[in-house]
């Protein structure tokens, strides 16, 4: 089987990529380097099954190239402006790369014949839901954030391609991924606070905030399961998280213990630590175990991973800002 | 109340513009003309409280120009690729319209400090739900339309506007509208080519599609009701339809006995008309009706105002094409 694989140098496309090399499968990697790192590639571009193509997913003639040269089974496309926090700042930003950027994705694989589909999506397009844990027929939900507006526009434009041009797609709404090659998020953020001082940290919002979480390995393996049983012309859409939540300050207290500190908390107060944040994320992942899925690790093993992997590689807090 | 009307050329934009300014309203109408008509602003052209600015909503410079110089009190965006049918021969020309389109009005509105907007959205969003009449907030549906999907991307938007920046939002979620100044749909498609062969007609499906439609006028109520009723700060979701539906033969029929003829039906088979057709459509508009809206005119009048318009402006059938 061949991949093409977007967002290739990014935290979880890496991952994939080394993944589905394991696999045996030929991988095509596609990356701009603005938030992927070429050293999370290093080992892949070792194998010979392995090539890597730079491109923007907004470059669409470029991409149509990249697609057609490659002639893959499947894409799995990452690609996309992952930062939920800033969409009020820069909306055309979530719409270019989720949206605009899908529909590229979506164009340049229908031209090369690719029909098959994985997008990773997010349990940010429930909003604010009323039931939890929130399965993926809940009811029709209000968006919050323009990042999910984006993502579920996405989705729709690959259902639609289904229904249109009789792709195979799998949509996953993932909850925020943790552990090796993490470099985005609140324990990234919480590091990089604690390194500058260890004593104190200010924490948005009332620390209470109930969210979801998943180790990378067991999303590699919820992915791969659905390539596994993927029926050709259907949409599935599949949640994917842990069944356990963390509180704000429940993470925080693991960071801070495998660190071997304790910093006194400044919470900002509000439930929401920004606009568009989610009080609280469960996800219902029934639909993917039916498949035969289950977490393997722990949140607090996601997260003590997370936090040992940023504590050997303290060169990736010098690289974002 | 200032109100500026995005597709104002438009068969619904150029009613809601009279219809405003029957209200004692001020109005900015804008349109591009590309598929509006100047002769359905004739009248509003001679009213003080209407002025008009040529504009494509695609231009994003061009929009921010007129909505600042307007300083309106509400958005009304009727602008967009209206056209359900043929998503799959032009993909990107749904998201560019309706997706990138509103981003683009939420942008100028922002800037130009105006916060109120109403979007007219599609019944289409629901895809092939389960539940009839369908509610607005029915099981989370799957998109079968890339049409569905830009709107729907639309309404997220507009969505994360109302948390982001603390816009008021009405989306209506509308059915077929038929009318005088119709000029798009299977009426218009039905007439066009029974006045080249009265004797016969292509029906696209098996006739029995089953579809709600509402008389301009009763939307224009709704549409008022919505605006009146609107709480600052509020994201209010409504559908807008008549509670009785008509197959597609029974339209026909409808059509026929208003021309005094009586065509032999030709039908294409199958259950859907073309790719994301849906083979019923039923909205559920009891939140509306709690405003104290009803349509008052059955589906019937609906049909037969506009057979009656349209053979009294047999010109518009030589402009569309």
């Amino acid at each position: 089987m061949k991949i093409l694989v977007t967002g290739a140098a990014g935290f979880i496309g890496s991952t994939f990529v080394d993944f589905a090399l394991s696999k045996g499968c030929e991988v095509v990697g596609v990356d701009n380097f603005e938030t992927g790192l070429r050293e999370f590639l290093s080992s892949a571009l070792e194998n010979e099954r392995f090539q890597f193509i730079e491109c923007d997913i907004r470059n669409e003639s470029e991409l149509k190239k990249a697609f057609s040269a490659s002639s893959a089974d499947w894409i799995v496309h990452f690609a996309a402006n992952a930062d939920v926090r800033h969409g009020t700042e820069q909306p055309r930003r979530d719409l270019d790369f989720n949206t605009t950027g899908t529909l590229n994705v979506l164009e340049a694989a229908r031209l090369a014949g690719t029909t098959r589909i994985l997008f990773s999506s997010t349990g940010s397009v429930y909003g604010e839901p009323e039931i939890f844990p929130t399965p993926e027929n809940c009811p029709f939900p209000v968006q919050t954030s323009l990042y999910a507006a984006s993502k579920l526009a996405g989705e729709a434009l690959i259902s639609s391609y289904c229904v249109g041009f009789a792709f195979t797609a799998l949509v996953y709404r993932f909850v925020s991924i943790m552990g090796p090659r993490y470099t985005h998020g609140h324990v990234f953020d919480f590091m990089k606070s604690l390194r500058s001082d260890p004593t104190k940290l200010r924490v948005l919002g009332d620390g209470k905030q109930c969210k979801s979480y998943l180790h990378i390995e067991d999303l590699m393996d919820g992915l791969w399961l659905g390539i596994q049983s993927a029926v050709d012309k259907e949409f599935q859409i599949y949640n994917i998280g842990h069944e356990d939540t963390l509180l704000v300050d429940q993470s925080i207290g693991f960071i801070a213990e495998r660190l071997g500190i304790k910093p006194e908390l400044e919470h900002t107060g509000g439930k929401r630590g920004w606009i568009g944040d989610s009080p609280r994320i469960q996800l219902d992942a029934s639909k993917l175990k039916l498949l035969g899925w289950a977490p393997k690790h722990s949140l607090r093993k996601a997260v003590e991973d997370t936090v040992d992997y940023l504590k050997e590689h303290p060169s990736l807090f010098e690289a974002r800002t």
